[in-house]
């Protein structure tokens, strides 16, 4: 008797390459390397909060899964193992189809195996635990950033808020401008790559989910530090570029969330390797700012004067 | 700056025993034990669908990690750690407070560390996910019972159905009756320890989350075997004994959800000492029938004639 759960289920089934035993028992089974620490972290996505009721659900399966290499990604870890619980207000079975097609996909491409899950009626809410491993003692974490330290950044920050400020219309975009911007919003690529190409280079690193002075403010607080950050050189479209004279676009910039780039801080004298490695990659990756003695993040804007930070990210109760 | 969220933070904040690194960073960092597997379950609550509106916080928290745990204990693994992620409507420090009392005084009962969580606002929504560890190839599953096998079963069965029937009027229970059936709803207690004494007995086991009958039927659809269950065998209360002439008590009995006992299939020859491990639990453990070959699932009534089986189970899309 197949119920409307094992409907479900069938979705998101595939062969678990990597897992002892996936879906379809109490729990899933897996089998750690040896050697290595495990790096867990799980995320919440609430509909009407996290994405608009009418979101692509190919989108948002990438999505769902996005933010949570991204996590995996900032610690230098290899993304192995997913679970995926789901409470959906009913079955459609079209949006369940193109759910899971968003979301595997971008799980082939990491060789992330989905290993449990969870399946109810309710409010659209989508939960994911991500496993990830990383060689014992060389996990890049928050709090090892100097003073004297470069902070670098990854890709360009800001589109995802631009394209946000645009659907919420506090900010107009052209058509080309928008169609630019929207992909950093509705499909964010997770570092994952360079995650793991700056171990043994970066001090410390995150991901810019909750916009690059919140997400720094972290660093600096768990490292016990300040920094001081030059508006002109954040890496920025041409789209934002061309609107930076509105306040929305700067906040944007320096405070938007999603952009899920890895911010990371590395001694000066690593600059080569770094600037190499973009290369390597063929990922910008542009110095923003240097750490400093103290506790205090300084924004300077292109004529030497402080900036005001607005908002220092995303406080999902704010 | 404390945001909101760095408020309900700190109510399931404690010092994270056994993790190398816990909240605070993009992901938690743990070492698994060597020659261990890892054992990995998630579930999703959702209010009004698996808790009334007006739960009491303290209870929901217990519930939401004793089901999780029973999922460990159905693989005869050790619980380590758990991730916790929160959609909450508002605010509210009184609940917020209440709830983390109930799931961190059983984390700490099971010495597992809440390693990592999410907190947002939404539909008040709970998603546990749950590691364990259990030495590699000595897991518990479903698909090993074998023709021949005695099926047993934990602690009692229904009550906790019994005490929904009343909460939602499909059943009248005295205030005593209620009183005392209300904890197995609302305070499951997860077999942790007999998970773990019955490896190397059992040849299957299994978590009676939705039912006797429908877990039952999951033991035989991995195993590819059939059962028959003797109805007068199952072990019930004294307040299902009474009430055991309502067709919602019986079914409550067979296949009422909630009961988080576990069901074990063992060779007959280990009859022994599975008797003498209820002694050494203090946990009654009933025979309550036999594996055969086949693939149906007969259950007894005391008069050798064949029941119905009216529910083969909580679906949540049923």
């Amino acid at each position: 008797m197949l119920s409307e759960f094992d409907t479900i289920a069938r979705y998101f089934t595939h062969p678990a390459a990597s897992a002892v035993l996936g879906v379809g028992d109490d729990c899933a089974l897996l089998q750690p390397s040896a050697g290595m620490e495990l790096a867990v972290s799980t995320d919440m996505l609430v509909e009407g909060r996290h994405f608009f009721t009418d979101a692509d659900p190919c989108q948002l399966g990438h999505k769902a899964l996005a933010v949570n290499l991204s996590d995996i990604a900032a610690m230098g870890a290899v993304p192995r193992w997913a679970t995926l619980a789901l409470a959906l207000p009913q079955i459609e079975e079209r949006w369940i189809g193109r759910f899971a097609d968003g979301f595997m996909a971008l799980a082939r491409r990491f060789e992330v195996d989905l290993v449990g899950g969870d399946t109810t009626r309710g409010p659209l809410t989508i939960c994911v635990t991500i496993l990830g491993e990383v060689a014992a003692g060389r996990a890049l974490r928050r709090d090892g950033a100097q003073a004297g330290d470069d902070i670098w950044v990854s890709g360009q920050l800001g589109d995802a808020a631009l394209a946000l400020a645009h659907l919420q219309r506090r900010i107009v975009l052209e058509p080309d401008e928008i169609a630019a911007c929207l992909p950093a919003l509705h499909r964010p690529e997770p570092r994952v790559e360079l995650g793991r190409a700056v171990i043994g280079i970066a001090s410390a690193a995150i991901d810019i989910s909750d916009g690059l002075a919140a997400d720094l403010g972290h660093i600096l607080e768990r490292s016990r530090v300040g920094a001081t950050v030059e508006f002109g050189a954040l890496p920025k479209s041409s789209v934002m570029a061309r609107h930076l004279g509105d306040a929305v676009a700067r906040d944007a910039l320096l405070a938007g969330g999603d952009d899920y780039e890895l911010c990371f801080t590395a001694p000066a004298w690593e600059s080569a390797r770094v600037q190499k490695l973009a290369r390597t990659l063929d990922l910008p990756l542009t110095r923003a700012g240097r750490i400093e003695k103290g506790s205090k993040l300084v924004v300077r804007d292109e004529e030497g004067g402080t900036m005001a930070i607005n908002r220092r990210g995303f406080d999902h109760f704010a």
